[in-house]
């Protein structure tokens, strides 16, 4: 059977290329990169290289790179490492509502150890405005946390804004970018960022190979205590192979992403163009404008998300109902239940989010079975006849 | 020239086999394990594949196995996430002085949150004698967490004793096995255990694939918070070639033990039993019994470290000087001055420790090239000159 994979935002594949460029890692070159002898200044040399490359991709300099294990840790270690570092200068946080869990539960841990935190509102399209970021703002408060772009529906954030309004204040501001670092240019410079999170999985990368961007002189805490690895900043060994294999991917990513963007946003169009056509009560969520240029999401009334991605599984599509964090607890989502969408609506929520190698014909293909398998699973919702019934009345 | 890899304690290579079971998740098998599409469920089969695999090598359940990206994250997490989630019980937290920073830092940031920390002695061999932990024990203590073996000095610590101790005051009991587990015999059920920290990359599985066991029902609060994974105990997208490979990694140490352990034991008796007698000054670190069956350290007088393991690498032996965590720190060893070594001594640390495929040839090599190293770098030592002199009086 046809396999589409269409659920960019849960994982990409790895690139070849950077495949290629781990290989060595984990066969010969399998030492680590602390020990004095060669068998680990070769592999440390890989370290920094990958630490250049990732630091070219959003404009900062390899020193301004710490590694991670994943997009979470990144945010995990941004969140708590830079609100414990400025305890001292006050205790109050903002984050949007529409952050992914590892932003929002570091803030609920934090609030358990004397912090507080205030959670600025999105629009209907997950827009924050950067107005009631400033209006949230006490002399208490030491960090701004707000995505660049969120993965279930798309919208990216006026971060620019944001961090000028924080700028101003002296507050620091973190963004978390997995979701659009290597797929839109990031700039870390122009967009006047403190710290950034990104996740090589997200654009062709490894699992396991991410990464934290700090300003240089920006204070932090470790959130892995332990040895002498990334400055003293995060302890462990350094997974070399991921390491390198994401810096592989982010200098591919920049050096194609006028490309993959152009090819991304033309599939995208096909489907929010096409799908509202063929399907009733299906409705756009996040941004028209301001998104990912791969990402098409919708929330279809009166079907359950699970359904829907079951029943495209057996077509052979492979599709997400939102946060792959959060895909098997099964709630409405937060992000749209903060975008003012009522419960049941965004319980039926999906997401396309295509790759770079999804073609036109893919596309096409979603837009004939989805329709059907739309028709079918209406057939057996109660909450579908129910409407029928009313409107008859 | 020849190569001879003597820092197991480093990094251990990747076991081809490992490296085989992981290419699928690196190419085809991309998919999130938490997604409900296929692409997603297939991942999430290794996922618990490799999370049975862990189990065994450890007596563990599966579901008692929590992935982590290293040993210092899942020390990180043990110490901190066991100690904030007994927080209501009390505060006092017990260590032994020679355990690896990743735990003893993770101690120190908790002292800076109302914790407080005893760290209990060892002896001029590296042993913790359990009556000490049991004096140290308070009613306000919740955790202790010893070391299973020490990979600076080799020494294996009396956890069963120590673990009896606590659980008769119903504190719980954490040992960072990351030295040990792999290498020797590890039965947390045997050793009585709540808790224990183990990583791949010290038993021929990949860096980046590490775990936490955690007895069934012990709480513990995540170091890294976020979405669904593991249980909602460790957030991020789980790195499934890395845990796939530490799966494979376990499954063939368990099988290969007794037998990796008996060649080991007889290389490190060479060199325990021949380096001694071909220099002087060079003392046994750690114990001469209790010890990693790959593992020979020792001291060597008037001399530093450093200066060994590059005149070594030249020669083509890869060593270390103690925990590569801390190497390019050039202070002496915490471990070392812990064992009442006096400082001058501890900075001549140098530990030799074997691989698998390390033969009696390379072991011959290392005790033929390394006296002649150090009778040339003593002649450069102001020390030795120094010592000599006062010999002469």
């Amino acid at each position: 059977m046809k396999r589409v994979y269409l659920d960019h935002i849960a994982a990409t594949p790895l690139h070849p290329a950077a495949l290629e460029a781990m290989l060595p890692f984990l066969k010969e070159r399998f030492g680590n990169p602390q020990s004095i002898h060669s068998d680990g200044q070769v592999v440390l040399e890989a370290v920094e290289e990958a630490r250049e490359k990732v630091g070219d991709l959003i404009n900062a300099s390899a020193g301004e790179i710490l590694f991670t294990a994943s997009g979470s840790e990144a945010n995990n270690m941004a969140v708590k490492g830079l609100a414990l570092a400025s305890r001292t200068r006050g205790t109050h946080l903002i984050f949007s509502a529409v952050e992914h869990l590892s932003v929002l539960n570091a803030a609920k841990s934090l609030e358990k150890s004397g912090f507080r935190a205030t959670l600025v509102p999105v629009d209907k399209t997950g827009l924050v405005d950067p107005r009631d970021v400033e209006k949230a703002l006490t002399k208490e408060t030491t960090l701004v946390s707000v995505m660049l772009a969120n993965s279930e529906v798309g919208t990216i954030e006026p971060i620019a804004e944001i961090a000028k309004i924080c700028r101003a204040r002296n507050v620091l501001v973190h963004t978390d970018a997995v979701a659009a670092a290597g797929n839109i240019p990031v700039d870390v410079k122009a967009l006047g960022l403190d710290a950034l999170s990104l996740a090589g999985d997200q654009f062709y990368g490894p699992k396991g190979g991410a990464a934290l961007f700090l300003k240089k002189g920006t204070r932090i805490l470790p959130l892995i205590d332990g040895g002498i690895q990334e400055g003293g900043r995060r302890g462990g060994t350094e997974n070399v192979a991921a390491i390198f294999g994401l810096g592989k991917a982010a200098e591919i990513a920049l050096a194609r992403m006028g490309e993959r963007m152009k090819k991304a946003r033309a599939l995208s169009d096909m489907l929010i163009e096409g799908l509202p056509k063929k399907i009733d009560h299906c409705v756009l969520t996040g941004h028209r404008e301001n998104r990912l240029p791969h990402h098409a999401s919708f929330c279809i009334e009166f079907i359950e998300g699970e359904a829907m991605l079951l029943s495209l599984d057996m077509k052979g599509i492979a599709a997400s109902s939102g946060s792959a964090c959060t895909s098997k607890a099964l709630k409405a989502s937060h992000v749209l239940l903060a975008m003012g969408m009522d419960h049941a609506l965004a319980q039926g929520s999906i997401v396309f989010s295509s790759l770079e190698s999804t073609s036109a014909e893919d596309i096409d293909y979603l837009l004939g079975v989805f329709p059907p398998i739309i028709d079918r699973l209406r057939k057996m919702s109660p909450l579908y006849t129910k409407f029928l019934e009313e409107k008859k009345k």
